[in-house]
């Protein structure tokens, strides 16, 4: 059997561990492995790939991005937005139909996010071989426990709290770090709680000002005078109150995201010295930890043996510490999100964490 | 309440993480914490102890040790080997109970592994207000899924390899590299895995000398003419195989714990370059990982709520995903060992991992 | 005889091991030392100072920010811009004169920046024991070879792009990296060089955008599909040609500081996706690198050697790989700037790197 | 022009950096580059070597050892110890000669320690267009103010003794850790006072057991129960006392090197709990420093200027802050020593560091 794989979407610690893990084990069973450059994109007239064998994937556990590159948009994600992506048109899906013929492909490993899995699922039910392997560096799909590359993301704005806590100290300074998280908050809640962060702002727990400014004013009583603030992407105020925090930008803090606005409107309200940073792409990037490459190593095993054993249209999951798989339509489009009373968010509140709801 | 914390046995990264939890938990529910120093020591006359307030640990969330100190040895811990633990003398148990009761201690968390527990189970029975938080940087415990200090311990065997990886390859040497592991063997298995190790030597599987052999010369005909392997210091050959071990040790390899053993003997057979290290005490250093960070705090925090409820000879304990509690007495002398047909050691072989089984 | 200490201005990695050189040879040369917290501040009634033994600083040497505490503005640095910086008003040198001779400090050594020392040099004209340590993370004293805080900072800087540069190659973007140097490019020059990036862009050489362009179109045609670009702060465009940057900013790039400008002008002139990190106060934390440690400490001696010759006035600098002192006078407001034709730079340039002069 | 290049002798970090100086230097200046893979021996009878380009050096900055490979022993290396290399035989050098010609080589880089450069120099001294570059972890060349490698080498056992420095605190316990260096004591003494070391034994200074015990007695009456303890692997006692030394090996500190036998006596003659750690090739591995990268990537530009100018017959060296070159001649054979009186080991010890002299 000839397997095809492909990376789709925003490039996420732990690619190259499932490439690894789909390499060694097609090869132990005797598979080849074609690896599509650039996602989707490769499949395209001229067809864009290469032939992988275990020689070579020396020493690509321990590196970021993907050998396979990837792309976010291009012929087949046409996005209309979270949780509503167009169909592929159909003659993009007769192209690519015509390389995965010419090149005898018997099962395409597609590991992507929702939007790329959604497209999987379209070209499943098209009748093509097709297995997906999840890929959120938000750890937010509710299909799975755990997926790679969240751990990385979290060991990043953990060095960075580690980083930003001893100048914030040393200032006696309110420091804002703003981190990924959209729609879900988990990155700023796992890195938050580990960082040492004395708020954390998640989308899911819509915030107000005057309780992050209450929690500072307690900790100046408590002698505690600097403060560290980790703010979700899509961290929000109540529905109305956003005037407010815009309102209130300006001055010495640079305009720009969440981050930099919280930070601007803390400065007002309490007086203190505020900075902030964003970490952006450099979440994205790095040596996977541990449990990333494991992860991504067993996912890419498991996608293998969906392959050997036929079972298309599936998804690798992660569930009660074993790898298994559950159908690609019961898994796309269902967010796993923060509950404000979960053991986590509780332990949280319990050792002073204030997340302003 | 007072509630009193002491740590007990070898240290471990994210021991501060708990004394972070229980301070932070306690503090928000209006307990006091009192730390004894060096494990059970301190609660001897004259008791050593200090009061832990949320000032206290501010920045210890990120230092390995622990600020409390520990003790391997010591009045209580009289170990007759492994499971089995002498009983406490009754004029040591008095004299701590007499701190105890001169300090009002509510409720007396010990963080410790399977001795100090057992030490804890006595206490108990004879009525202290007991509450344990398992530490084993092996992950060897069968009542929790996972303990703190684990991650840590596989993040330095994974970066040791990493920087093993290079040297190999360059000099086209074997490395080995010994790590902790005297009856289970998480730390190669996960460690080697994420560390691209090619052999992988655990107690729970005695290996024959003739399969790693074999498999390191179907590398050199793939063209791989470096290889690593990790071995756990309790990995063995088959019973009755030993001599073969020490026999051909010797030459240029230094003589010392099985990893220089197990070099020196790949040396002879292969003809190879063969280097070895032994990690050692690094790898119960080290600022502790996110994850390792979280589970202690959240260890922590259980601990607390278990005190204010006085339900006490529990362990804590996180099983599947949560962080609950189970009876001390049924966790205790309890090892989880690697299955060498689990789901994890097939993923490892699936990749071409050898286990010389 | 009694040393006083104190840290001005901006954090920096290495200020812990200045306070660790400072304490440990007083202690060995029978000193007490008298830390003040948070700059000159605490000069002022009522005084905040703290007595320093060597047990007071186990373990400070790799932690980032000063266990002291700092201060950029107050009543002592009223700055009026670069190099221009206004006296302190006599009421305040007086008030903090009565701190010196109640506590007897018999030295006031200065761990500052350009504007602290130029404080401390008109205290000594005053008639006070002063001796200067320099700190600068921009490297740029013309005083001193090398000063604390830099190798940290680079190294930052060189971990960040080791992360961009494989989410870059996945993605075959361009990536835009803006680091510290408002006046001096030493930053961006070395870490630009160690972490591979293509493009580096300093205050020293200003740069044409159609020079960087025309450089990623050479590349494009040699089959890298990406770009590095680390950009200084006070990176700028030839006289003249600012409007060009700002007209095209927009679009997805978030508005910002000059990174966010550049990855938005490239991203319009050469139409490949482009993204940019700001790292800011990142590069201030995190643990001190050994070289650091070592000049941080080594500064610190010295700066207790002057003490104890009562050679006051003077600054603690590195030249020609020793210690040594210079006075103050001479040190404060002397710019070290990037030469364009340096042997660093024509290096740099010799392995392809673009300056866009 | 054609240019070889070779590395030789034990790999180190920056390695990969002078690789990706001499490629992107030559490329500018249009000259081919072949790497001649595993050292001299590539030069051999079927020539083993491969065409560089800078596209074959993307991402090989970060990375440890070489991607050329390298080796210790064969055909040109026949060591007759420290300082006295053999000839290589005429017939062996002759077979490479032909590879030379053949492949129309204009210059030969050779990335390697004294044994390599004095073949080098032999090479040379027969007509060949040698260049020579300096490689010593142990920076220990008087030729050259600094070489690549040692950086890197210093902050791993910075790490270590990071690592060490909790557990020994936790536990109040003697931690002894070997590192490198046989004949220089650098690493260990730039590592020891980095990493906080309270003894540094170094082979220039032999020490004695007695004053250790006083340091460490002394420790204890201040409060300070851990003592962390660094030692080169040439350290020794003054001439007659190694008797002692192995007369209170035993008990139960693993036997071994140098390390683990001081671990032993100390613990045998403090009384107090003491455990070693070897880094061994630790050292060698892991991604250089970005001090390294930049020095690597300067001496590898160097090495092609000259190899421009046909400067043969002179090694690449770093003297006063810039790169220059010195007559190999001038250069092998000449160590450079720790001085017992400069003034890194006098400003150790003004902040209570033990040497043991």
């Amino acid at each position: 059997m000839k397997i095809g794989v492909l990376n789709s979407g925003g490039d996420c610690p732990g690619l190259n561990a499932v490439i690894h893990g789909i390499v060694g084990a097609a090869d132990q069973l005797g598979f080849e492995v074609i690896g599509f450059r650039d996602g989707f994109e490769g499949l395209l007239p001229p067809a864009s790939f290469t032939r992988l064998t275990p020689r070579d994937t020396i020493g690509i556990l321990k590196l970021g991005g993907t050998i396979l590159g990837t792309t976010n948009k291009g012929h087949f994600a046409a996005k209309v937005g979270k949780g509503s992506i167009a169909e592929v048109p159909a003659d993009i899906v007769a192209q690519a139909k015509a390389t995965m013929d010419q090149l005898e492909i018997g099962a395409l490993i597609i590991v992507g996010g929702d939007g790329s899995l959604t497209t999987g699922l379209q070209l499943f039910r098209a009748g093509w071989p097709i297995i997906g392997v999840p890929k959120t560096i938000d750890n937010d799909l509710s299909a799975t426990a755990i997926t790679f590359g969240f751990d990385s993301a979290v060991s990043t704005v953990v060095d960075a709290l580690d980083r930003l806590h001893t100048t914030a100290e040393s200032h006696k300074r309110i420091m804002v770090l703003e981190v990924m998280g959209r729609h879900a908050g988990w990155i700023a809640l796992w890195g938050g709680i580990a960082g040492g962060a004395n708020i954390v702002l998640v989308p899911e727990m819509p915030f107000c000002f005057e309780k992050l400014v209450e929690r500072i004013k307690q900790r100046e009583l408590q002698g505690n005078h600097s403060t560290l603030v980790v703010v979700a992407e899509g961290a929000k105020l109540p529905a109305g109150d956003l005037v407010t925090l815009d309102a209130n930008a300006g001055g010495e803090v640079r305009l720009g995201g969440i981050g930099d606005r919280v930070a601007s409107t803390l400065q007002t309200l309490t007086g203190k010295e505020t900075r902030s940073c964003t970490l952006g792409h450099l979440q994205r990037g790095g040596a996977p930890t541990a449990l990333d490459r494991i992860l991504g190593m067993r996912f890419g095993v498991m996608a293998v043996k969906l392959a050997a054993e036929g079972k298309f249209g599936r998804m690798v999951s992660y569930q009660s510490y074993h790898v298994d798989s559950v159908p690609i339509q019961d898994a796309v489009n269902q967010l796993r999100l923060v509950q404000p009373d979960s053991e986590l968010v509780i332990a949280a509140k319990a050792v002073g964490i204030c997340f302003g709801d």
